[in-house]
């Protein structure tokens, strides 16, 4: 073989091994989080946004999880033995299919029980300063002992779900290796803390950063339009602005509802009241994110409406004490729209089986 | 730059370019099916194996299919809006976490109704000669009709399922992109026999290749030990394997339960009479698939038992007359453990927001 023959071959083959790299990498690139690529504007980073100032602020990604932790409360989020009937699950509330809430006036729970409030969504939930429509959970941990042991809801308690997890060897495993091998072998055994530690972990990862605001706030012009700009703008300009703000749109203040005018709709909720059994707490609620929000209908506390608009318009009377236009609030929906992220891809976990220790699954 | 130089340099590219296609490959394996790597055996392929006469056979893996349909059977799969209330899905009695099946008694329906029998499993349901344990619908396709407008499990009807999917743009572009665009913007609209027919799909993709025991069936003679092998030899020469047989390990005849012995723990189940009004054909059901047996307890139509050792005797005693050893039947689960292969590895779905035509969930 001569030199000019061999080095065409060479040539051939790299082409076509350069073509395969190029293919097999931009197919890789799908799993990777896309911010903005081919936007034309600027790549994330760390140079200051002309919109940094902005009461509102995109939503960061952050790889800097416990893997295992994070895989093992994703496991126990989607686990139905945490509950007394052996079929409710953190997700069948908090549905990640749905914008991690169930879609539903109030959620469905043990014996079909009617909950008492609608289900706030899980994703972003880490932005709330407190868990629960009245912040009676500090935070995520917290929060999720609660349904596990409430009788309207996964009706079991804590007790009763651990020893769940302490019979399936598999889970005894996991929780030893992250929670520490030797005090679990030398007689500790799981515990609840342990348990909801591992779920607010998982929790901790269901943000849904890149929505097309976001990526605007990043200086990437073109992603809202101008009319949803509008929308943003009379967000500020109305007063929306005041307590939906920062990461979460919502979630960093408790409000009465009602604040302009008596909210006549639900008088028996009494919110933050139940907490701090302090007159002045009567009606007041944590304000909820507004991040996802068309995917979260029925609306507030008591599910008044499905509607979006009709939120929107009860808000500015309730909370404002001001009558929106058809226009203005059409555009505060669209801006409202462009809150929508990129939703959580979770591979639907395996979960271990029973052993003839597992406490059998009671449905009444 | 001379010739020699130049050709270095292709070498040069063309080895740092193949080097990462084969690293890049080798990564993107993970995802394929792994039949048997580093086990020391034949590598599955036309040639024919020395235990292909075996009355069970292992189930090969297929990727010809419609993905297009697949996804979007898969998201109707875990759709909660299928059901009455908006919150049960097939997922929810066919939990792919757990085997593909809801590990109760019985399942838990509308209102929390009490289903009549135990739930089968979907995994490797497509190889059923029929589906349910009475064979009633001839596919899987004619099966997931049966649960949406079942009073006792989704409590919904075809007419108000299919009206919400409807009431969704993008329910609506994706049916017509797979089922035809022109007859659907010509005034068709989405049918059940569509939504049927798309679940089916994803459920044809529910299977569970590798288990050890199909690796053994393959000549990778090290993947069950000898005790497991023995319980395969007392399985097949204690009669189990009449019925038991097949891809399936089963699900390919209908027998009566009670053939050695009348069964009498459950007598009011009167099972494929229930189709054909033939009192021949009282207590006769579908022969269930023994693959994953040990992740889908309880066991039987009835659920009358938990215990995966004690079902092998129940099974000895009424269908074979036989009265088992301890170590007998210890050999025979140790083999039954062995067909738990490859569960499904599923992104789960998102699912696109209601509208302000979508029917509103009904608890009631």
């Amino acid at each position: 073989m001569n030199i000019g023959k061999f080095t065409t071959i060479i040539c051939l083959l790299a082409f076509v091994a350069i073509n395969v790299v190029i293919i097999s990498s931009s197919v890789a690139d799908d799993s990777q989080p896309k911010v903005g690529y081919g936007r034309g504007g600027r790549m994330s980073g760390s140079s200051k946004s002309a919109r940094s100032d902005e009461p509102i602020q995109p939503i960061s990604i952050n790889y800097d999880y416990n893997r295992a932790k994070v895989e093992l409360g994703k496991k126990l989020f989607f686990e139905p033995r945490l509950s007394k009937s052996g079929w409710i699950t953190c997700n069948s509330c908090h549905n990640l299919s749905t914008g991690g809430a169930d879609n539903l006036p109030s959620s469905i729970g043990h014996k079909w029980f009617l909950g008492p409030i609608n289900s706030p969504t899980v994703l972003n939930a880490k932005f709330n300063l407190a868990q629960f429509w009245d912040g009676r959970a500090k935070d995520l941990k917290e929060q999720a002992g609660g349904p596990i042991a409430n009788p309207l809801e996964m009706g079991s308690n804590h007790e009763l779900a651990v020893s769940v997890l302490q019979s399936i060897p598999e889970y005894v495993q996991w929780f030893s290796e992250i929670y520490g091998l030797e005090e679990m072998y030398g007689g500790e055994e799981i515990n609840i803390d342990q348990v909801t530690d591992a779920i607010a972990a998982f929790e901790e990862t269901l943000i849904t950063p890149n929505s097309r605001f976001d990526l605007w706030l990043k200086d990437y012009d073109d992603s809202i339009s101008d009319s949803e700009k509008e929308g943003y703008y009379l967000f500020k300009e109305k007063g929306c602005i005041a307590c939906h703000n920062g990461v979460g749109v919502g979630g960093s203040s408790y409000q009465k509802f009602g604040m302009a005018k008596p909210y006549d709709k639900d008088t028996h909720t009494l919110g933050r009241y139940n907490v701090t059994k302090s007159e002045k707490d009567k009606y007041i609620f944590k304000v909820p994110l507004l991040r996802n929000i068309e995917l979260t209908a029925p609306y507030f506390h008591d599910a008044s409406t499905w509607d979006l608009s009709e939120a929107v318009n009860i808000m500015a009377e309730y909370q404002l004490g001001s009558k929106l236009t058809d226009d203005e609030t059409g555009k505060i929906v669209e801006f409202l729209r462009t809150l929508t992220g990129d939703q959580p891809s979770v591979i639907f976990p395996i979960l271990p089986p029973s052993t003839s220790t597992t406490p059998e699954p009671n449905r009444n």
